[in-house]
């Protein structure tokens, strides 16, 4: 008898049919000999609706209060998910993040898991009854407030749930058939991924593929526990997140396609700082100011200096909304810091190839740069990891950039067979 | 300085400028110098679309799940007022009922409160802050699962709370400006009640009026809580409930009037049982079976028999909506009881007189009958208490029968000054 947690995310529970559909899945995952969990996101729109109303009242909502507000919503869903399955003829509990045991720190609206005791779900089990746990949500561990843990913060309590009940799979459930090489929105000939190690689908999820957040990869990474991804509206396999880059065992080596998949992600900004004097700390000094202001930076370049000037560019993306602030950051530590100006482009897009065999392929890259090159796309910057290229290109670029790349490296469906896309709420 | 809780109804807040204008009344009470607690329901009509949705998904949901759905509603509506509070200056930190301490059994759907350990409340208090508490729901001792208190529940939890807080007074605020000697829509010369003991209030809320539910009265009378009973669109004093009908002191003897108001109530329906054998364990067996099948009956009238035939008739009064299965349920038992008939009647209505001064002065009974006379009304049965007589008429004569009552005891404005109406909703 495995123990599955299934999460379901707000376009799979929007109205009342959806969440009967789900209740008959769930109820059928059961009858067929498991044990189930089941994590819900809020219904459909609810969150925005929600978000509208804080809105009317205040145009700054206290993150506590916020965070009281927007749970309601997970309240509903689960409540509603919880009648369907009784109406089957099986017995559903529904559980708040707080009852569940998601425990977290006390910072309103991107709270951390610290912790998961979920004492009242395995007795619940126990007992024969279905847990519906509220996704998303949490109670902090000091002030006992609720939390929320952020953007696809209920496919994070589905991992760390199904990591403290030592599930055997946590099956997240969306509107798509699976992660993809690249969306098929974007690339028509995009083919579902079958498996993928969780370092490449982080790198996925953090170039731009929006199936999985990192976070709850990151999660599922360090408990070793299988992700199978999964459409709510389709009984067909979707793609199974498991195993590691590293792993040299034959059947990791059979099934391992050189390249997983290409990402792509047009939220970011570049920044450029022109003329900082090429000297030790003029890196440091820039990156420091950012991160004080609280802003993630992703890609970095710095050129080579010119001889004549002893001064150098160094060039950074960023997300696109973290821009003016960034931009007014450094402006005013422009004498501290000595550059001449600041360059800002959020016409940009960036590309990026995934495959943990690429690191054993030499002449990746050079066929990526290469299939660009063909399509006439002009590569503004490059960056590299074990198991990723990016390039950022213009903007208007990235369509073409992507189909070139997908088509170079033989992940077109009529060759083999699908790319990552999708849309996770929360 | 004075803690005062403060009750919303869901008209009160039923709007973003609902919410906003009911917090500027709860600052300006904090500004006076008050240290206060708010305890809210839920916006407008949010339950009766989170019935609509539990509709869609099943027509019998169980009552755990239920009550996890209609508690997400305060869940909304005190984060709101906690974020409007906040963009006034002054900091609010919404609480659930579970979080409130507020304790119940386990009965879903009509919890009854078991013990208040505000031990949260308290400590917002201490450091400043406006707590604002979800009215109508708690969590159980044994189950630890989320509860609701039934129709009305938020004054319950209201009055509870300013129990537990030993609280100066509790502010139940409506859409009407108190508690009236007759619902002004019906008559139209009704006036404000300035005040008004417990148990007139009981006898009161009792017989049909609408403003304040017995149960939350009832716990107010136990604590000896003042109940100021007002309006949340002015400014206006409103009803005090407070003190006993047997409190002799001057002040309550000099302020008592003989009469305090007139209620009706036109929801009941009338069983007559004809032909009961008379002989000892008759009206046992009625009422056995009737407590069995979960009917609470309000009056009761036994005939006198007559002596030709040894049997006689049983009246009594119920909630019209539990008329069908009443006569049913002893349908089946005929032949155990023996009667020879069953008639009901749900085109019914009751008319009450409540006063506390009632009792002595003999001649309040014969009065009111006389007015009943004299505007053609026709009475079917008569039930008295120390401090109410009610009588059933037709449903049809009750404006008239209430009119006429309230004129023959001076209640109307241009007299004196008001009567009870108003519509809790939880």
């Amino acid at each position: 008898m495995a123990l599955v947690v299934q999460k379901y995310g707000g376009s799979s529970v929007a109205d009342a049919e959806g969440i009967k559909r789900v209740a008959k899945r769930i109820v059928a995952t059961k009858a067929a000999g498991n044990q189930v969990v089941v994590v819900v996101s809020a219904m459909g729109d609810t969150t925005d609706e929600l978000l509208d109303l804080a809105n009317q009242v205040t145009p700054a909502p206290p993150g506590r209060e916020l965070d009281m507000l927007l749970t309601s919503g997970e309240r509903i869903s689960m409540a509603l998910l919880a009648m369907a399955i009784a109406t089957l003829g099986m017995e559903a509990r529904s559980f708040t993040g707080s009852q569940a045991g998601v425990i977290t720190d006390d910072v309103h609206g991107t709270a951390r898991i610290i912790d998961v005791t979920p004492g009242r779900i395995s007795s619940a089990l126990a007992e024969g009854a279905i847990p519906i746990v509220a996704g998303f949500q949490g109670v902090s561990q000091n002030t006992k407030d609720i939390t929320t843990l952020g953007r696809g913060g209920s496919d994070t309590t589905a991992v760390a749930l199904a990591a403290a009940l030592n599930a055997d799979v946590c099956e997240i459930y969306t509107d798509v058939d699976g992660v993809f090489t690249e969306d098929p929105r974007l690339v028509p000939s995009a083919r579902r991924i079958p498996r993928i190690t969780y370092e490449e689908m982080l790198e996925m999820a953090a170039c731009g593929a929006k199936v999985l957040i990192p976070r709850c990869v990151e999660y599922a990474r360090r408990y070793n526990l299988p992700i199978h991804v999964r459409s709510s509206f389709s009984d067909k396999i979707g793609t199974w997140v498991s195993g590691h880059a590293g792993d040299e065992s034959e059947e990791a080596g059979m099934e391992q396609a050189i390249i997983s998949g290409v990402a792509h992600d047009r939220s970011e900004g570049k920044i450029t700082v022109v003329g900082v004097p090429d000297k030790v700390g003029a890196a440091a000094s820039i990156f420091g100011i950012v991160a004080e202001a609280g802003v993630n930076i992703d890609m970095i370049v710095q050129n080579v200096s010119a001889i004549a000037t002893g001064r150098t560019d160094i060039s950074f993306t960023l997300p696109g909304a973290e821009g003016q602030k960034t931009l007014e950051t450094l402006r005013a530590a422009q004498d501290k810091i000595g550059f001449q100006d600041l360059l800002y482009d959020d016409r940009i897009g960036k590309v990026s190839l995934i495959g943990a065999g690429m690191r054993s392929h030499p002449g990746v890259s050079a066929k990526f740069f290469a299939s660009l090159a063909e399509a006439g796309v002009n590569i503004q910057m490059i960056t590299t990891s074990e198991i990723r290229i990016s390039v950022v290109v213009s903007q208007g670029d990235v369509d073409v950039a992507v189909n070139a790349t997908h088509r170079a490296f033989g992940l077109d469906a009529d060759e083999v067979e699908a790319v990552v896309y999708g849309g996770t709420g929360r």
